[in-house]
């Protein structure tokens, strides 16, 4: 087989180890010029390939590649952009076969979670329908680590880290302050269907009475007086009270409790988050003093303090991703396979994508406490070897040296499209 | 001179160093039991010389106070509370001194902000004129950056870093996705009189373009048609816009952004911060898509990632309070003195309390661009020293290790006293 060129591009909402897959895949693939031409990745995501935004990175230096490991990011732009339905959007599907076939492109690597798996997919599917063979591998990413089959998602285990240190720090603040000061501290996390991250500030605490008291998921639903109530008692027994709130957090019927129909002055609905709206509820029935974070894109950014076995993991399942294209495999994803805890041991299987394409993990029941409000040592026992070790960035003058590519594109070969 | 006991307490919103010069100061202090007795620390500050809660910390092994020094928060509590009028409330003080004197206490250092310093001086007066002798030395601190007289205040450097840092993770974060996501960013940060902490967040950018955009200041009256039409030339120049605004944003007539006069359904006093209320305003004149983060406690907490530089300076200034007790000085503060930036060089001097007490230092002019919304080279060159070097705490199953003290007390040898 004549040797091919190679596509890779980067989607959804970043993390800071997903230009850490980046590196992988590139350091691998420059690894067997036997078998990979050129790799273009996709300017802004899969947009990059519809629009022919190509980036060549054979011109990127060894320097430049490695630099990827420690930048948070997309380093080439990435998108929120799900490719519509193939009946009724087929030219989308046959314009992007067109510019792999224009750029004589025989493997796709595509770089995010669920959504991403499904168009991975769709693009292994349209390029035997047309009978351009595409090899199709989907790389693992997401904060949210709910893709099924990988035991987790590579970028979780960084954003688990900081919000377990973020809760642990704050928590501290909060204790010396609480005999004057704020007595109830709320932080809240991304997460809006599945509570992992929530769930990893669980690790912040380690005795009876540590913070976090509570912990509020997406899956359970809110109950304002339980709630309260608890909150109550933590600030009467410990002076004070440390809850990590989703996102996602719900009611009963499903309704978001940053979105219960509150609105401002002006008739618009409220802007807040549920940090806020929790403060309310906590200031409106208790009548204590409380502070809020919001940690937002800080937390799925937060390279300088990135889990060194997630930064692994990243970068091991774009070599593994490149190993399966090698290897002939298409329509696959590296997953995690978890051997043991103690001491933590994995390996990297593959995964059918027709397995993975739009199935989300929730939390099981098992890691969530009969009372709803805290995870569990089955829980604890899953999470603590994905924040393990510290792999900070180079750091010059304070700040962390993070990389930001220029970008040189393939020349343009077919008209426009407007995606 | 017969030797006395010393009492330290830690007053105010507590930092990630705070620990540090309690750690400086009882390090100092058994340095010289020629010169002290015991050093009592105050339980949740001065509360605990009015209430008698004493602690002991004679007993607390060398590992122990070796360990504040990487801990945030305050290790003995702290506590948001002023002392009175002395006309009016000279019971409190002359309770103080009744504690003092029954435990033998000669030194009081406190280590806190504005607002202690006075507190300060106040107990060096009143023991005076209460015949009961006090060296009273205020040891600084406070994130916010305001003390006068000092170069800069232990605290500030490591909550800058964390701003500097976070701003420019986040900024990598929205420039890969403003192709199809989010196009603004807001960052709100601490600071409700000066914007210290706010012109941290200009080292995050180092080129023309770079994050942030803007910084909106509390020393700069904010005018809503001139932000919004530079942040909307940001998002055509440059794709997207990073704002780092204060806590203490205000307009003309100094109205807070966030508390002006928005209500909720229920009627209540609009709970969210400047962040939300910016990002409406964002929503509302420009219609982009926009995320907010409110770092609150965690800024001044993130011990993860200190400045190595505040925490020597931490250090440097409760042993320096020490020192100054060993030569005979009272109402007096270390205060450090910048010698030059390149390389930096810093020492300790003594200011007088008289000079520091209720005087609030605000950015100069000078550190504040022409239009008002970012900061100058003038500006980069006083914050860059002060976030210099990583001082990670040790870290163990992937987080940090922070003491957390268990209080022994010296025995009460007075009557309850309600403050």
């Amino acid at each position: 087989m004549a040797k091919k060129n190679a596509f890779y591009a980067q989607s959804g909402g970043v993390t800071a180890v997903i230009n850490a897959s980046a590196c992988g895949v590139i350091e691998t693939l420059r690894q067997h010029p036997e078998a990979f031409g050129t790799l273009y990745a996709g300017h802004n995501g899969i947009l990059g390939a519809l629009t022919e935004e190509l980036i060549d990175t054979s011109v990127l230096s060894e320097a430049q590649v490695a630099a990827l490991k420690h930048t948070p990011g997309g380093a080439f732009g990435s998108c929120r952009y799900k490719l519509k339905d193939i009946e009724t959007h087929q030219a989308q599907y046959e314009r992007l076969i067109e510019v792999f076939r224009a750029h004589d492109i025989g493997y796709f690597f595509y770089n995010g979670g669920g959504d991403s798996a499904d168009t991975c997919l769709k693009v292994a599917q349209i390029s035997e329908k047309m009978g351009y063979p595409i090899q199709a591998i989907h790389i693992p990413k997401t904060v949210d680590n709910d893709l099924p089959i990988t035991d987790n998602c590579p970028g979780f285990g960084s954003v688990a880290k900081y919000i377990a240190i973020s809760t642990r720090e704050a928590a501290l603040d909060i204790a010396s302050m609480c005999a004057t000061s704020t007595k109830v501290f709320i932080l809240e996390v991304m997460g809006r269907h599945a509570g992992w991250i929530a769930a990893a500030g669980g690790l912040a605490g380690q005795e009876e009475g540590d913070a976090p008291h509570l912990i509020i998921f997406p899956e359970v639903p809110f109950e304002r007086e339980k709630v309260m109530a608890r909150v109550d008692e933590c600030v009467k027994n410990y002076g004070y009270c440390v809850i990590v709130v989703s996102e996602g957090a719900r009611y009963a019927d499903g309704t978001f409790l940053a979105d219960a129909g509150t609105t401002d002055a002006f008739g618009h609905k409220q802007l807040g988050g549920v940090a806020p709206t929790l403060a309310g509820m906590v200031k409106q029935d208790l009548g204590y003093k409380y502070h809020w974070a919001v940690a937002d894109y800080l937390q799925r950014a937060a390279r300088h303090i990135a889990s060194a076995t997630d930064v692994e993991q990243a970068y091991a399942v774009g070599q593994a991703g490149v190993e399966l294209a090698l290897e002939g495999k298409h329509s696959v994803m590296p997953a995690i396979i978890r051997e043991s805890n103690h001491p933590y041991r994995w390996h990297i299987e593959q995964a059918s994508l027709a397995d993975v394409a739009n199935v989300e993990k929730f939390m099981p029941r098992d890691f969530i406490s009969m009372d709803g409000l805290n995870i569990t040592d089955t829980c604890r026992a899953y999470l603590e070897p994905l924040i393990q070790g510290e792999d900070l960035p180079p750091f010059s003058k304070g700040l962390p040296q993070y990389i930001q590519l220029e970008y040189t594109f393939a020349p343009r070969l077919l008209a426009e499209f407007t995606p």
